[in-house]
């Protein structure tokens, strides 16, 4: 479960910093990758990567805004030319499959897979299986604009061979039994526990990643002891106003909500073109003085998620 | 007047090659820049060159497949974002309309400038001013491709003062009669004559661009007598097949329209991702056995278009 930074720029591309996306890395989880917005040129900085296409199963987009958007439908071509052939699924607002429609129909592209499209209505629940759980809810931007809660399912403490082994305990349906926590009378009369032949159990971990969005109260609940908070911030502390006049949040409002959510790991993304080269390292200062977990992303940087130790379960 | 690409690549971007656009830049002629087409990632790429986008007063699209369309609407948004507001002319297959302004709708994205749409439908002329002026016609293509012919206007030619001051012609009004081709008489009763006093027209130069095709004669017409041809490449001419199934062409074949049309240097683009590195020096190499002034562009290449001697004139 690893996160890689494809695009941290705001706004308009800029030399170091393409526009949004971040992928989701699941693959040791699912196999699969989980692409959360994809702003022009996104399909470009995945050459860069070892990512593939067609591993990407799902695309969030949390608002349509050109930068987190325009780079959708190449991606969704060139996952198709490169042989993708699974179907794809797009959560995003509504308008998303409009646009993507639109331009693949005008430029006449052809999918070798069916998208399904889920267009963002209500808060809550937006998907959920055996492994994951994501959750929705909309921020506070120009326009509507979402953020997503990531959440891994708890998994089941591991069987202890090596000791059931050196018990004398004989493999067979016995261990099933003993995994699954019952308690088993063996052949030889002894009766066994089931938790004491399997390990902790492994607390499933939480990702939160935010649309752009000035602070706000659905943001904090979204991020609430999650293992690590994916917030924008485009402005530095200094520019609270100019933050708020454009619904966007600064980076001391986003180490805010990150130190009240009790979160791990706050991840700063969506970085004004404005704080070049090093100047961004002065947004991960201001932030560190209120939530000192706090890195500033650039692309290409990845960041995997630890995992939670068993007491946590 | 000057040749920039900004993408040389075919169907999907590679690492090396990015997908098409083409500026010509105007800035002596005009102090404008043209651009033939906008794959996605086009404003990326044109951040690392000089050009500046306000300064892109008219966008030809060639056909509306993605890997020449889907830079369009981020490149506009980021033309407003960076101030400009003068008018952008789009030429273009019906469709690119709905293109852009479904795109720019769904976004909220408001520009700071008008745009102008103009549908390629007849062949012909279609644009025409003082200085330039602008041909199209279609080519043969899969989906609706064209080529545009851009045609400067000759210049007069320019007064030669340094020897009207030799002769002892005193300047005044009289400088505008003879650089007009008039006979004059001076006040000390010397009959001289304009044609002695002005040197040689310029010719204005023919650049020809076409869209994606397969060899076909209306590619040759547009071409004919320009002083530089950019064709596609696709392929090789081991591919000749697949470039006719596809509707490509291969490199000698783009060479036989060049010798045909009996243009001055053709420049060869759109070159498939299989051709890494140095074995797209093969297209030119082959190219040069039937037309000796090619070359294969590369991304970032640029070509100044010479001007043309007096004698052509």
């Amino acid at each position: 479960m690893e996160l890689e930074f494809l695009g941290t720029g705001a706004g308009v591309p800029a030399k170091n910093r393409n526009v949004t996306s971040i992928a989701l890395k699941l693959l040791n989880e699912r196999n699969e990758i989980w692409l959360f917005d994809a702003g022009e040129g996104t399909q470009q900085q995945i050459l860069r990567t070892t990512i593939k296409p067609r591993k990407i199963t799902k695309i969030f987009i949390t608002h349509l805004h050109g930068d987190h958007l325009y780079g959708l439908p190449g991606l969704l071509s060139s996952r198709s030319f490169q042989g993708g052939n699974t179907p794809l699924t797009i959560y995003g607002p509504q308008g998303v499959d409009t646009y993507v429609r639109t331009s693949l129909r005008v430029s006449d592209s052809h999918l070798t897979y069916p998208i399904h499209y889920v267009i963002l209505k209500n808060p809550g629940k937006l998907f959920e299986d055996n492994t994951f759980k994501v959750e929705v809810a909309k921020l506070d931007h120009r326009i509507p604009s979402f953020g997503y809660r990531i959440i891994e399912k708890d998994h089941a403490g591991e069987l202890l061979v090596d000791k059931l082994r050196a018990d004398g305990v004989p493999s067979g349906p016995i261990y099933g039994q003993l995994k699954a926590g019952q308690d088993v009378t063996l052949p030889d009369g002894r009766l066994i526990h089931g938790k004491d032949y399997v390990g902790p159990a492994q607390k499933g971990r939480i990702v939160t990643i935010l649309g752009d969005t000035r602070k706000n109260k659905n943001g904090l609940k979204l991020a609430q002891n999650a293992d690590v908070l994916v917030h924008e911030s485009t402005f530095g502390d200094e520019e609270k106003k100019l933050a708020h006049q454009y619904y966007h949040s600064t980076s001391t409002e986003a180490a805010d909500i990150a130190k009240k959510a009790h979160v791990g790991e706050l991840l700063l993304t969506h970085i004004s073109a404005r704080y070049v080269g090093k100047m961004s390292q002065q947004l991960e200062r201001e932030a560190r003085q209120i939530f000192p977990h706090t890195r500033v992303m650039n692309d290409f940087d990845t960041y995997t998620i630890p995992l939670r130790s068993g007491k946590d379960a």
